[in-house]
């Protein structure tokens, strides 16, 4: 039959990234385990040994009077806790295994645990970059931008958080004009700095202002969805200081997310040796869980780490190795083994220049990410040169590769009809599938289809101006731009969001909430 | 005590890549499986129903001769032979889980099976790429230029093969001159062109030669290690071609390695579904397998996978997809189930220049072939623009990606002295790792050293000239050509391989061996 059948190529379906659906890809896969349960074990044998008897130092009053409270071992000269087992354990049970973090938009809920994976975009970047205007400080126009092109991307499942700093804005009304700006400009789910107590509460009052009364500070015993979260690094080695504390107190009490994300680089502020520097990442991750579960039984808390190996040249951190890849799974191994939610990064790299390698090293975080069952996979797209620069290209090409693990991780259906062995009989050996009503009836959706790679023939890409992938992206995330349109945001919101804004604008505008 | 040391920045290790050692990687954690049990034996019977059922053509009188002898039910007519389950049973159990491949250099050997990784080089290419003169047809001098490059580069395990086609040589005599260049300028192993019976015979006069008579044709029973090897390609849909049955027939009855690679493009010689190719794939790499088994039952055969899907936009195979992923997962998964040793491929990419897209489509082959528990990953460095250019930047950034995977593979020790719970209680809260015994003792080796990253600060990098990647790959690759030195070879061996070819280049000169 298909010896008679005239070749007929299918014409390119519409759409790109921006025609896809908002939606969590699902990790159906068993998770990707380099751990021996014996290495586990001994794993979490280290860093209980580290809890118990080296111990954790949290530079915050109220920290030591929780952990005095709930009966560990304190010294309030060093602000010095040792953490019993038994402390752990207690943690384990209350903490939630996953939780839906909801957004002002309920379509835009995310599952934060299971088999669901949740995509996050660069944040703290200082810089931001692109081919038109180079690598420059940020400013509030490039935050602005960033955030359009996190909404209008059905990949990425995050809203506001510091995708770059606004440096013409003053430090102290930073979170108030991220968040607010954040709120208007997409209806995803909402991140703002966990920095101390007097941040957090202004970020708690703008979300009550959006989810109402019942969203924040819930009686205890209750637990609603939550509605804000943040990362809370540990200064590690082996210390959580006052910023982070009161961030991570106000958060949990609050009944919000934190992700514990201690920040390791072996070799630097852990042994070199990289088992050390898991179970101190263990340890240290525990640490933040229990105090979180001391402060409210319950409160949603995500087990993270940012645990790779210096560079031996530089002395600075290496990203997309594979040390940093060993990382990532043991990270979420262990993560698995308690319950707990995990925290990955996605996109990391030292590239200075969005090329091959800013594309494998990133590579060498996003495949590790997922393999380990990361729940959320954050700074997945624009993070280059070691987290300094937000890449407007860059957020196009890992936006691409996300769009990727998507489908990927849809896997396939293996049943009488996609088996088509009718359609294998019936073109036979030699013949071609091009023209079958089999074919005809599904290749618009077959295969995932990119707006970005070029697959055309050498010379026509020469024809077409030979622009490599970065020129490329330039022009994707343009059109994206073009694409956006503003979420509807109720008036009355807008009205008490913006009237709190000013006066704390007023309030705050000659402090410096960083000094 | 670390809050008194000063910083001791360790100096930078001397070496990259050229000084790591020649070795395989170990495969040591679990393959990674997407496929059900229940969708293995759904594919598994799916691809029995092809071969009982729909069967595959032959173009082959010797091929058919053999399949009639065997039992199968054939049709001269057509050259179609059916194949019956008990036949594939049957060579499944002669077929070499795992076998030694020979080089002239015994410490070059390599295994292929069990938990050992062998990398080689790109092959088939037309066209040779570099940043000074561009993408120009291939010449002898660029076969030459990437035979020395794969003999330096201590993560390849493969000597000659078709690296890129010389076109100022002959097309007759071009097996001849590759392969007694290849044996010359390298000591690894050795593949060439299974095209045919009198190409083949050549190639195995020439390895009897350099190995000796015991080597080729041993008795029947009998199964040396091989030493010569190449890739059986299946003209799909179900179609074994007269080059590729001869070139077959020749090396299995030699006792040499073929790898039985069906390249299947779901949507053009296979159904659009994914399913569909996977079964499809099966049946023609097994009904390879199981004509090598007839010729010469403990024949080395490797079970290949060269699936991916049409680009909806221009026709042409798509590299580095999602849906290719799933065809490296499921190739090496099915490979297993049947005890066979599997090839697939490393550094594919449509790309037409050496950038992100480039990379990133070539970590899409190389993790998935990596989880896969990969035997042979073909092309894996230097593959450009679907399979026509090699790119001797490329080379090198997929030789980078190589050796992070060999240390990703080495794992990592937990035991008590690489746990340094003693350094972690010394250096205490806040403190730092950088000068301490433990550090010094072993930061030199400690970790994966990038000769090809940049991890330098932005200004820096900048001042030594803003060069990305393919840049500095560039200026890496003419230091290996520079490191190059001729391996030792007998020179009776040379002699009468000279005189060899030189008989061999006045028969053949005039004739057309692929007329």
């Amino acid at each position: 039959m298909s010896k008679r059948r005239s070749r007929n190529r299918p014409s390119r379906p519409a759409g790109g990234i921006l025609a896809q659906p908002f939606k969590q890809p699902q990790n159906n896969w068993s998770p990707y385990h380099i751990l021996s349960p014996q290495q586990l074990n001994d794993l979490h044998e280290a860093s209980m040994n580290i809890l118990e008897n080296i111990g954790v130092d949290f530079m915050d009053e109220e920290a030591l009077d929780i952990w005095e409270a709930a009966g560990a071992k304190i010294d309030r000269s060093t602000e010095h806790v040792w953490i019993d087992r038994g402390l752990v354990a207690q943690a384990l049970e209350t903490a939630p295994s996953q939780f839906t973090w909801r957004a002002r938009n309920p379509a835009h809920n995310v599952v934060i645990g299971g088999n669901s994976l949740t995509f996050a975009p660069c944040g703290g970047m200082v810089y931001a970059s692109d081919l038109d205007r180079g690598r420059r400080p940020g400013m509030l126009e490039d935050y602005e931008n960033l955030l359009k092109l996190t909404h209008v991307c059905p990949l990425l499942h995050f809203g506001p958080w510091e995708q770059v700093t606004a440096h013409d804005v003053p430090v102290s009304l930073r979170h108030l004009v991220r968040l607010s700006r954040g709120i208007e400009l997409t209806d995803k789910v909402l991140s703002e700095a966990a920095h101390g107590r007097i941040i957090t509460a202004d970020n708690l009052e703008m979300s009550r202002i959006v989810f109402g009364d019942d969203a924040i500070n819930p009686p205890n015993g209750e637990t609603p969805d939550p509605v804000m979260g943040d990362v809370i690094n540990v200064n590690s080695p082996l210390r959580f200081d006052d910023r982070m504390l009161g961030g991570l107190i106000t958060y949990a009490r609050a009944g919000q997310i934190t992700f514990i994300t201690p920040f390791i680089l072996a070799g630097a502020n852990s042994p070199v040796t990289m088992a050390a520097a898991f179970a101190q990442q263990n340890a240290e991750a525990l640490a933040g869980v229990v105090l979180t579960q001391l402060v409210r039984p319950g409160a949603p808390v995500i087990y993270g780490g940012f645990t790779t190996n210096t560079d031996l040249k530089s002395g600075s951190p290496s990203f997309g190795t594979p040390e940093g890849a060993w990382a990532l799974l043991v990270g979420g191994q262990m993560a698995q083994h308690y319950g707990l939610p995990y925290r990955g990064s996605g996109g990391l790299t030292n590239a200075p220049v969005v090329d091959a390698q800013s594309a494998y090293e990133s590579n060498w975080n996003m495949w590790p990410c997922v393999l380990a069952h990361t729940h959320l996979m954050m700074h997945s797209v624009g993070w280059m040169e070691s987290g300094l620069t937000a890449s407007f290209e860059k957020f196009v090409i890992d936006a691409e590769n996300l769009a990727m693990f998507a489908k990927f991780l849809e896997g396939f259906e293996v049943n009488k009809e996609s088996l088509a062995l009718d359609m294998i009989a019936e073109v036979g050996p030699g013949g071609h599938h091009f023209g079958t009503p089999h074919t005809q009836a599904r290749y618009r959706d077959a295969f995932y289809q990119s707006e970005l790679a070029d697959r055309d023939r050498f010379d026509n890409w020469e024809i077409a101006g030979s622009e490599d992938t970065t020129v490329r992206a330039n022009k994707i995330w343009k059109k994206w731009l073009k694409a956006y349109e503003k979420p509807p945001l109720d008036v009355a919101i807008k009205e008490e969001l913006d009237a709190f804004v000013a006066r704390r604008t007023k309030e705050l505008e000659n402090i410096n909430l960083y000094d």
